[in-house]
């Protein structure tokens, strides 16, 4: 962890005790780590980066922030099949330094490097003059040659997703939109907005069981259309399938123009996956060990992209494919 | 490497065929990478962080600013005596997208990847409103327990340093402040600053000769800090003994106050290290073999800090400490 002279001397104050649990990382008092891949095991990297105005609002608080950079690199992780072993962190804040929102951050991250035992082992910390860049590089291992792939959808597989699909879109659409919502339910979106839960111990289950898998970043719809793209098939979801939170369902019983928004919209941090007819009681006994909704939504067949369809069997016509973020373009 | 929909898809198209050679890097088709430790060694890892304005310039132009990005993320893997593996990439742009620096960046990655087998494993391209953000978290690896460190320094070492120093520091010099150089002067500054040498061969023959090593990148006198610091130690420099160029000579002869931003300017991106007096025979014969200049600047003692001495022994006080970034500010 390099930073310089002057105040941002502070951030590497503030992140110091962040590696204090990992010999490799040696205090960040070095330029560079060691990161031991455990005996039999690949080690899996993955790389997110999130943007001030782009990606969160230096409103949203330091420690919301931390926490959702951490989980959507865990949720990586979680796709992958992957143990978690720690990470690499890139913090550009602007000058002057915000003390609280940084001393906001560090706690932040050090509340969920504690809850996924997820340490820091170095980085570098820049001035950064166009507002705040985060950027982290997550590492994990799986044992050799079992890293869970999104190419790997077969045409006869079914399709599933864990938990429940939009309740994070609507979050964005009533911040973003100022959509109003039953509060019980504003503050579910908002919750499942700003702090995904990484679902790390079923992507290692899924390990051996599942051919694809994601997570569900950039909306379901599209990050379905990966999964077909990668393999060079067709995924069909049944729309009338897709698991909904009571909150969303009531949200879509007002308005329900707002289904397009939960099937395209992004943030679920969700796993969406294909597997074999075969593998269907093995994925109910994982769900159930985990106690964690699992809902087989489509199924994978010949062709390319992605038909949604409605409870009549005829393909709907969606909106928008993408998943809006802050500063109100897609990407 | 993930990236979203529109215009931002183009990222990827640059950067796929830079992961072409790995494997592991599943061609930027997957959320994550896979990189494998050779036997008998750890994993080395760094990163480092290069923000428009503060540290490059656009103008600079794509390829310049992409062989400097890796050419300082490769210097830390030198100082750690470690062999480049590969490498993940954030590459942040505002929108629109500016295609022809993309695509100049793109191939200043291709250039200098093929110049030290360092491939593109995976990463992540965002939207980034204030301007172009780039970091890279580098791999390398070393035999098992001899990464070197920049912590090692013990008193009683002598004190070297690779190549010559200040080169890059006159370079800002002229750049910012507009100073005059011989026009071919100027151009081996530019050279030095734009296109800093990774001493990755030296750096690996260093391993168990060296005590305290670490690349010179915020100046000469402050990185002699961080060894001091980080050892309990203090670092004596003979600034007469300091290594420059012929053309920095001549830019000294002209201005002895340039002596200041040669001893404390940055981006030197040379060697700075330790070793005992019974390893001298060592560095000369490496030095040779390498036909790199190292010259022995100094020494190790007890105390704290650094101390530099004119010609007759006394110290010299330095006007400032620190590195002169574009910003402007010392970080």
């Amino acid at each position: 962890m390099s930073g310089g002279p002057g105040e941002f001397d502070l951030i590497a104050r503030y992140l110091a005790p962040l590696a204090s649990a990992v010999p490799g990382a040696f205090g960040l008092q070095d330029d560079a780590a060691i990161i031991h891949t455990p005996a039999g095991c690949d080690l899996v990297i993955t790389t997110d980066a999130m943007i001030e105005s782009v990606h969160f609002l230096k409103a949203d608080g330091g420690q919301s922030v931390a926490r959702k950079l951490l989980r959507v690199n865990l949720s990586d992780l979680a796709a992958k099949g992957a143990v978690p072993l720690g990470y690499q962190l890139v913090l550009g804040m602007p000058a002057p330094l915000d003390e609280g929102w940084l001393a906001d951050f560090a706690a932040g991250l050090a509340q969920d490097q504690a809850a996924f035992s997820f340490p820091l082992y170095g980085g570098d910390t820049v001035r950064s003059p166009g507002g705040i860049t985060l950027a982290v590089t997550a590492f994990g291992s799986v044992p050799e040659g079992s890293m869970l792939r999104r190419s790997a959808a077969q045409a006869g597989d079914d399709l599933y997703v864990t938990g429940s699909i939009g309740d994070a879109a609507l979050g964005l659409e009533a911040k973003l939109n100022h959509r109003l919502f039953p509060s019980a339910s504003r503050m579910m979106f908002d919750s499942r907005l700003h702090l995904p839960s990484p679902r790390l111990a079923f992507g290692q289950g899924l390990r051996g069981i599942a051919h694809a898998v994601l997570d569900v970043s950039d909306g379901l719809v599209q990050d379905a259309g990966h999964i077909a793209e990668t393999a060079g098939v067709q995924v069909v979801i049944e729309a009338g399938a897709v698991p909904l939170s009571l909150a969303a369902r009531g949200a879509l019983a007002e308005d329900p123009a707002l289904r397009s928004v939960v099937l395209t919209g992004g943030d679920d941090y969700e796993l969406l996956f294909t597997a074999p007819p075969a593998a269907a009681d093995a994925v109910a006994v994982l769900a159930r060990s985990q106690t964690l909704a699992v809902t087989r939504i489509g199924r994978v067949q010949a062709g390319q992209g992605v038909v949604v369809l409605d409870s009549d069997g005829r393909p709907l016509a969606l909106e928008k494919a993408g998943f809006q973020h802050f500063g109100g373009s897609v990407e």
